[in-house]
């Protein structure tokens, strides 16, 4: 089995996440759920990056609806242009990617901006028939990818937006000016957005309904090295990835000084991004900050990069760190006939601010986390550990009377019932010891407390360390101490 | 102005909330964004609901798709019964949701599950016509309230969930057997549901997309009163109010003695609400659980509890507490043709489990924890502040330097950076030091740091109550402490 499948296989058994609607037969693929072990991990992930970004930088965070009139979708160019070239079989109605189907069938390299005629050629050139009745292809057409849904009874059109960010654009002149603003000004949002996948897959890296933690940080382009706080992080090591170049590991400071990164605005928030994921526990030696080419930038981008990360299934873009200029904000200001010009108050000019956004998918990085985490320990038993950082893992806490009897089961509950109301707490009386220690492991818990004959007699418990397997007898009544400690400090 | 209004203006003005997509003239109706404000009361809400009920009763929680698939929703019922019945001026169009259009013309109190039939007597009976042309009604047609969007480019039929619980019972089989379950076992998940309302009013309460925080309760139906943690509870006291009958004050226990609430299990949970309830501020003399009548209760309900509380425009349902039997695992169980029984460990029977659920709207408690904290101090020149529970105000700490000069700005901004890190704090350092204390209390803010000339002498700073404006003086060193103390304690 690759790590992937180890990590899909321990998603389905033990509660971090499933496929949705399983049990019927017409589940549509592209949809996953979170299980009981998921959700909290989720949860801290999202926890750590609203203190390591959103509070850290005074961003202010919204929460927004995920349908939205057309009217935005216009303005943001997705009407026009989030489409993806699909072919249709002749004979048997087969429906495929086209640049896709080309890329798999012949091994040739289709942009995703590749023109439709461009398409209809290599289709000509090499061929190519359906895979599944030999049929021919009709012309390539475009799909939207966006779901459209009918408001009210006169159905009137809407679309569940495909990326968060059309919700910060299109707050921003109320939220700047109600919260009184000073560019640059980052408003961040976490949400579901939706895009109908023609071919969705692996899980959850490719969902037609996923999760979003995104960052526009509004500025004024004339000011983009006009920060000071770019101090706290000039020293921040940078792994940049330039177009066929190797990887140069380098401070942010230098980076800018030297012109691998445009400016001290986005080398601050991709050092702010790197500092974050460090503390999620993935491996940062196999990470990287890709600066994307112009054909491969999306259309509202002119300067891209993807922090992306290596796992057993290729390089994956965790991040798209975009600079959309003034593109969001010209275009719905043309397209609602508002004024979106704010006031800089330090000079007192009149600025369509800029953005810079970091759009990160938590699907993604969650998954990334699982897997570099995945450790099979062949010195002991094979056992198999999730080394998650302990503010991240879903359980803190393992809670196992050594047996289930002489009143240790009792004592058990009354610690489990006191720790539970502080942290993720999980009792767990059934099966040999060995084995309830592995059922944790698997978890990611960092601590196991066993209740033993010694506990009864002098109110003291171990302590087992997941990691190391060692064990330590303390107190009872110095538990939560401890564990206040162990997982404060771990930040 | 009403207190609906004050709350709605400071919401507006102070970044709770607001419509969405409000810059454009096509911005459908029922569609509301939560600004900084409302994000921070609304994770803090979140946060004691996790830990007064899910992790109290360690309940499982799951995050699960909004889009669904169809035989979800035959199951479940919502495809034939998910209706409101409409009627449709025959000249200009115009659409209205009949049962309501009914009532506010003639003040006949019509029931949502009034038949055609009965709508289109009255409609004939009262000589009801168009309200925009005076045109005549065509016949009584069905609307479904559920969004429907379509699922790659063969547009498969799906939609989005009307209630989050469709969720929980979809993956009920997995949870139960993956996180070895036993009943009784709380499943909880928080989430966007969608109804296309055709009268969406009243921002936060009818809402097109809206949040709800369900739990589902697993149970088996021969062991309702076999509860023993129902020894927690039995003294809470609660107010239920019975079919036009006054509000009886009584303690679960004896509530399920005299048989005012079935059995000890639904008692309990009501329980839990209502100790849940007590703690985020609402006013609990202005609450109540209505049990609902025959004609009132939803299609899958057997017996029904609102939760309600008594607010500027009524009484407002918050929680619905639906017994609903094998309704559920049993539609759901006989469209995918699964078995969803479950083995309870203790008598090794097999069972389908019952369903009792407590299904909370988080925007209308929202709204209700603003109103029953809305407080205009007349003795203190009108001051508008927010009585919210420290722990749950948006902001914690406020931090102001009381003069713009001498060092005290940049000793404040030095305060502000350390508390940030654990504090929801903001720095306010423009305006008189009242009218920066009363921006703070108009948004609850529990406590103001100020910084003043003694601080430079000897690195002190005052702390000011919002309730009480008394202050007191305590060095620098011992603010996060203090902080750590008043924001924990409180609950």
């Amino acid at each position: 089995m690759s790590n992937y499948e180890f990590i899909m296989k321990l998603a389905l058994e033990r509660g971090f996440y499933f496929p949705s609607c399983e049990i019927y037969a017409d589940a549509p693929a592209g949809f996953w759920e979170y299980g009981p072990r998921g959700v909290s991990i989720k949860n801290k992930f999202i926890d750590l990056w609203r203190k390591e970004l959103v509070r850290r930088d005074s961003m202010m965070e919204i929460d927004g609806s995920q349908i939205m009139s057309k009217s935005v979708f216009v303005a943001s160019g997705h009407i026009g242009n989030f489409t993806d070239p699909i072919i249709k079989c002749k004979k048997c109605n087969s429906t495929f990617r086209a640049d896709r189907y080309i890329s798999e069938k012949t091994g040739e390299n289709v942009s995703e901006r590749a023109l439709d005629e461009e398409i209809s050629q290599l289709i000509t050139k090499y061929e190519l028939k359906c895979q599944n009745c030999d049929g021919d292809f009709g012309d390539v057409t475009r799909f939207n990818m966006m779901f459209r849904v009918g408001i009210g009874p006169a159905a009137e059109e809407a679309y569940l937006r495909p990326e968060t960010c059309q919700t910060i654009f299109v707050d921003f002149a109320r939220v700047f000016k109600t919260m009184r603003g000073k560019l640059p000004l980052g408003i961040a949002q976490i949400g579901k957005s939706f895009r109908n996948e023609i071919a969705p897959r692996q899980s959850l890296l490719r969902l037609r309904e996923f999760y979003q933690a995104e960052i526009e940080v509004f500025c004024n382009p004339s000011k983009l090295d006009d920060l000071p706080r770019f101090e706290q992080v000039k020293n921040t090591v940078l792994n940049i990835y330039e177009e066929r170049e190797t990887v140069t590991q380098v401070k942010a400071g230098e980076a800018v000084q030297e012109g691998i990164l445009p400016n001290r605005l986005v080398g601050y928030y991709l050092s702010l991004l790197n500092e974050f994921y460090s503390k999620t526990g993935i491996d940062m030696k196999r990470t990287r900050f890709r600066r994307l080419s112009d054909t491969e930038k999306a259309f509202y981008a002119s300067i891209a990069f993807d922090f992306e990360v290596e796992t057993s299934i290729g390089w994956l873009e965790l991040v798209a760190c975009n600079y959309r200029s003034d593109y969001d904000l010209k275009g719905h200001s043309a397209t609602s006939k508002q004024n979106l010009e704010v006031i800089d108050p330090l000079d007192q000019s009149k600025v369509l601010p800029h953005v810079f956004e970091l759009s990160m998918g938590i699907d993604r990085s969650l998954y990334t986390i699982l897997e570099h985490s995945y450790f099979q320990d062949f010195e002991h038993d094979n056992r198999i550990v999730l080394k998650l950082k302990p503010y991240l893992a879903p359980v803190s806490v393992g809670v196992l009377p050594l047996m289930n009897k002489d009143g240790l089961a009792e004592k058990a509950e009354g610690i489990f019932a006191d720790l539970k109301q502080d942290f993720d707490t999980f009792l767990d009386v059934s099966g040999s010891i060995g084995r309830r220690y592995r059922r944790l492991e698997e978890i990611g818990t960092p601590f196991a407390v066993t209740i033993d004959k010694i506990t009864m007699q002098n109110d003291t418990v171990t302590i087992r360390d997941r990691d190391s397997m060692q064990q330590k007898r303390i107190p009872v009544s110095e538990l939560s101490n401890f564990f206040h400690c162990a997982l404060q400090d771990s930040k």
